[in-house]
């Protein structure tokens, strides 16, 4: 990729589906060095080292961030804190800090506090893609092509620190945004995170009924559609959901409003008022999908894998 | 097929994706005679002759009627009594009479009020298939394969009346099963309509805030999937919601207790008690999916394609 953005040094903690498809996909667009490994799983470690996702497994943190150029924080939300305080006395100064975690507030806090004075090193993003399974042996190359990264930069960093964390997504093939970390807060707690609490909701709602084995034996693709969410780590969004929790109480709120409006028109057999609810939301997705399907179409043929 | 029901002349109303799908797989099983198709729409009549779904369109109900040995109705379930008043003056004694309705109480009493004492003819079913796309040019033979369709008999009818309706969405690649009506009407509540009514609340709710062209912006492929069935007929889920408004009232009462009771979690910051309800959830569709996949892999493989 001729004029990007080289990085000498990368460092990836937790290497699985999300840091290792980021590690695979800068190393396909041929602008890293070497790329390190870290993380708590010595089996996942020594998995992506056999994969060839990384170049090598960081004995000690001060060796892993001896010259590194970035480092990818790939781990769940809630271990973010601990894993920037442990980087802390081996930081070196050229080194800039990202993330990929699914929340953005709670994560420029902790980072402030782990951080302190060299919180502009630490440039908050959030690539939106992802898959049911997980592990080094679900990363694969081309996860983030065509997919958004948001990035969510602090008033602290510089352009040229939020530069390079973009180009080094943008050569992942993804398309990269910006929010403020409270607005991409509110926007995810809108679209992700209370669609997977709904799914989760159903679901459980179903299993724990009586005749639960009669119900799943008809439940069909719709279904199956509709509960895909509820196919995620139970731990990961248990962490999303209660570090996004205002946000995600607010969206809620808003749904259980809309939802008994909807219960007070089928009590009254008010058919013209739920058909214009069902009419507007399949108008509004439609519209939806219909952008999604001409920006893919325009988007350039896939050049990276 | 050998050993299978043949039926000489098959009549369909409604030669859509469900009747034109059955027309379709029929023929590929060879076990038809004559297909004629009746329905509102001229032009989809004379397309779905066009494209050898049909064999000739009815030029009236009574000509249709004459020697059929079986009538399909797949048409919107608020047309269902008209079509069988139409039919009753011209209804010949061997005529087996069934319909694809997605709602089954209300259909055996429109029938019974349609039919009086001819009620015997009518078995009503259910195929648990269906697309996003409909009209003729959607319909296709193995629709039905590997899929559910539901005959929910009346006591009427006589039990070779009922197996000849289940050796025909048999000879379709269905697999069938019975339900009692209002077990029916129960049971798909709970797995279909009440999903499809969350969707569209969701979509719906979502495209009438204030950002809601910044919230589409950020939606992704979880959202794409959860919210899929919303891109159904709205027309067709406001009947269908009407016409088993008790029972999906009953399930939607039991959805807001459990989301307001997971509201008090999140509110409380309770994690643990969500993450059991997350995992419970996953493990249950875990648990569902395996299923579905151990018999998708036990199944003979499709010889009607």
């Amino acid at each position: 990729m001729a004029g990007a953005v080289v990085f000498d040094k990368v460092v990836i903690f937790g290497v699985g589906l999300i840091g290792g498809s980021f590690a695979l996909a800068l190393r396909t667009a041929g602008v890293v060095g070497h790329i390190v490994g870290m993380g708590r799983s010595k089996e996942a470690l020594g998995r992506a080292l056999e994969l060839g996702i990384v170049d090598s497994v960081g004995d000690s943190i001060a060796a892993a961030l001896n010259g590194a150029s970035l480092v990818l924080i790939a781990a769940p939300v809630a271990q973010t804190e601990a894993i920037l305080a442990s980087m802390l006395p081996h930081l070196e100064a050229g080194t800039i800090v990202t993330d990929a975690g699914s929340t953005k507030a709670d994560v420029a806090a902790a980072a402030r506090r782990a951080l302190g004075a060299r919180i502009s090193q630490f440039v908050p993003g959030h690539p939106i893609a992802g898959g049911e399974s997980n592990g080094p042996d679900a990363a694969v190359a081309n996860l983030y092509q065509g997919k958004k990264t948001v990035l969510t930069p602090l008033p602290e960093n510089s352009a040229i620190d939020i530069a390079r964390v973009a180009g080094a997504w943008t050569a992942c093939g993804a398309v990269v945004r910006q929010l403020e970390p409270g607005e991409h807060d509110k926007v995810f707690a809108a679209v992700s995170h209370l669609p997977h609490l709904l799914a989760y909701a159903l679901v459980d709602d179903i299993a724990n009924k009586r005749h639960a084995g009669l119900l799943f034996q008809y439940a069909a693709s719709g279904f199956r559609d509709f509960t895909r969410i509820a196919a995620s780590s139970p731990e990961m969004w248990r962490d999303i959901s209660l570090a996004n929790r205002d946000a995600l109480l607010g969206e809620l709120d808003a749904y259980l409003a809309q939802l008994i409006g909807m219960r007070a028109m089928l009590a009254a057999g008010d058919g013209a008022a739920l058909e214009t609810v069902y009419a507007n939301a399949q108008r509004a997705r439609r519209q939806w999908t219909g952008a999604i399907e001409a920006a893919e179409a325009s988007q350039a043929p896939d050049v990276t894998q």
